[in-house]
């Protein structure tokens, strides 16, 4: 069982959870903690093993702790959903984690703005849709990508090398539900192009970061990041390739890390309990 | 103030810690936990903040806990004594630390088996000693040195590039105590020439090793471990000058670490809380 | 079009092939040099444009340098084999890469000793044959599967994590032609059971170890290497998991760098041309 | 010897040059080279032995690539001149490598805009001019500089954390001769305070950047960039400690592949012949 405690700060928290957990023969397997001692917020999380039942413990852990944030997770399968554009690397890690259950969700169902990955999709058995985005306003498209999303029942949507910029609309629908994978070292390169960028740049190491989406373009809560070196033989189409390889990485931590409930959000920041 | 606790894991320990400190209205800026479920063994440390005082507080969580190792820290600064051989890198790196106060330590002496570190070790006023191994027994070589280590209070022994074996008799005084850098990525390559055995493997990366010191030859506790890239192109020479660079940085790790109070040792493995 | 030359070193080696290369118009589009002074071994690998045919210039650079080992690779797709057991990782990466065209080869089959992986291969339309090797002494068993084989051209076989090991008589079939994953950091670990050394010994790194296959278990030629850190929250099983991605990775590097020609072997080592 | 040579590309540049070569009996030790496609560019770097003169070999070269750039390098030792202002972590790194003559360079002074370095220098027997920016404007400080540096022979300039911007008229006086480190991943976080900034953004990586100094502020060439992982727990001033061991490595790392004519500039990007 997974227990996940949000709140101010105070003297003796983790001697009142502790000591319900102890009542109640509840074993910790572990523990992590951090104090944000500026902001004077505390966060906890536990993996328990023991007889006591996980509405049960919420309920006496929202007695104990009034205004805390407190999630007690038995540990069901999470459900996401996936959108991408026209790349594969993201998508088929995924695709082949979820085929051999060893993702941590199950893939509901594949959106695309083309109809270039139905077919690996449907060799997984994924239901894949295909949203056109021309011809047609961003709201109208939206709300397509909508209309499936609800038909579903999805813990999180992953943006898997999606390409196109969500309204703040639809983001406002899905606060801290949406990851998105960007291919570079963020801050540095936001926007479009970073491999082009990157090139131009000449830099020694390129990256990739998976991140909240928020309304700010690629400024949400960063969850997971990696690079890998490069050097002046690299074009820039050779960024491109060997940036694949980081970004499929990058993602499938950072969605085993959220999926495994490691991971807190607090003033636009994750607190990565790894 | 640190905490350090490490005793049989049973349900309740945490609850029983911090409700201790909550009642000497101490806080908890962090906490870090390990349980090794396999041989029921607790680790806990803690960095807490508050009124109390260390040796009240280490007697009541003895009393508490009975048969418990603790260890309440008030923050004391250690104190170290280095030996070394024919090489500069680690030492001057330590003694360029210890000088600016970035160490976590103060360096007391310097033992060489050779006079080629005494130079530097001048000019950072810090005593040094040439004890010749040459011409010698063991036995009354390391008598030598013990001899000069007694003149001294220290908390650990540095092994910077320490290049002679130290006997049993030697290593039993010191029970995990001496901390070496071995300039390779144990188990691999361990005893003598490791450099020559890894470009003779042709292997791709290179490692270092910082570990405590035991009687099985590079076979203690291991506290960190770093690697670097190699390729073809490196003789073995270059690989013990690319070498020299990890050597340098995961002992300064692995001193940074145990002189913070974070490794715990148990099984003839490390805990860790970074 | 790829060049690559391999001869005893001597003065003025680079001028003759590049000679050569200028009176045919052939212009040098990346050239790297390898000498190996010690054995002194000349190494050489060009990538050419220009209007000469791949065999006149083989033929011509064998009249120029009697004795040389000489490959002018006008860039066909090469053909592999792979081998399984019971793991998917290694093998639905290069099924995917397979798949979109990025492996650098086209899988002419994959061949497993048990039939998990049947299915996995059947949805990327890929034939999978089932040779078990229960009931069998080893002649046959591999006998089984040296006759399917032998129905495929293949440049390379490659052990995606198959897990029996070979015979003196089949890898004399395919001298630098099968490529293995090993699941450590080698030489630290070799052998059976990695992971499980690797958490006793409580190692802060693990690794994996794409090589060439010989006759000495683990000990061939080493083409790529990489590691992660590990921690003492690690259990045997967690470093299985972890170890998963490194050596899903790390093959996937090596059978490109391989696959591309960039990997020369010389004494039991590579020299590899990234 | 060591030979750069940098001209517009064509067919059978490595001809003529390799074939010189061999006339003149030199043996090609290691021979690095680059073609940039785009903007056809050849870079050549070539580490040679045997009896020709270096001199003779310059104007022979000449001769054969009327145009091209080529430095012929005997192996002299470089000089080089070093600013500070504060912190000591890079500075006694490169005094350090100074005094035991593994710089690859002789360190003639530092200059500091405060005193706090004079007593480092003063141990390792390095000139040490303290040049005060306070009370003065931006020309006389610099000129004071000028003065300092008049007086030495110096190849390069490096700044091992000055803090100060350099002006144009200063910048200019030394065409790609200032080596920075700078304490982030350029481009991200450029200009002042990015550990502050790297904090507030919640990065999980934090580097360091080693570039030539040109007028845009942080957009000269990058040498050389590295990053180290931090979390949640590391306060900006953690993230400005942890940073302090990378920006001493890459600095190291830098300096000793510019020192050894391993760097060629191109459109403010690095060739580097690692």
């Amino acid at each position: 069982m997974i227990i996940v405690i949000q709140c101010a700060d105070k003297v003796g928290l983790v001697a009142i959870v502790s000591g319900l957990l102890a009542s109640e023969q509840m074993n910790i397997i572990s523990m992590r903690e951090h104090v944000d001692t500026e902001q004077n917020q505390f966060f906890l999380r536990l993996e328990v093993d023991g007889p006591a039942d996980a509405g049960m413990l919420k309920q006496k852990l929202s007695a104990l702790l009034a205004g805390a944030f407190i999630q007690v997770n038995p540990l069901p399968e999470k459900k996401i959903i996936v959108l991408v554009t026209k790349e594969y690397h993201c998508l088929a890690d995924i695709l082949v984690r979820n085929h051999f259950k060893t993702l941590g969700a199950s893939v509901q169902c594949v959106i695309g703005n083309y109809n270039l990955m139905e077919d690996i999709c449907s060799r997984f058995d994924i239901p894949f849709y295909t949203v056109p985005h021309e011809g047609k306003t961003k709201e109208d498209f939206e709300k397509n990508i909508l209309d499936i999303i609800a038909g579903y029942e999805a813990d999180y949507l992953v943006l898997a090398k999606y390409m196109r910029i969500l309204s703040p609309g639809f983001i406002e629908k899905f606060p801290s539900k949406i990851i998105n994978i960007h291919h570079s070292f963020l801050p540095a390169f936001a926007g479009a192009h970073p491999y082009k960028k990157a090139f131009e740049r000449g830099v020694k190491l390129i990256g990739a970061t998976a991140h909240f989406v928020t309304n700010e373009l690629d400024e949400g809560p960063i969850i997971a990041q990696q690079i890998i070196p490069v050097n002046h033989s690299y074009t820039a189409k050779d960024m491109v390739r060997a940036g694949k390889e980081i970004e499929t990485a990058v993602l499938a931590k950072a969605l085993n890390l959220v999926l495994d409930d490691r991971v807190a959000i607090f003033n636009n920041k994750t607190i990565v309990f790894e």
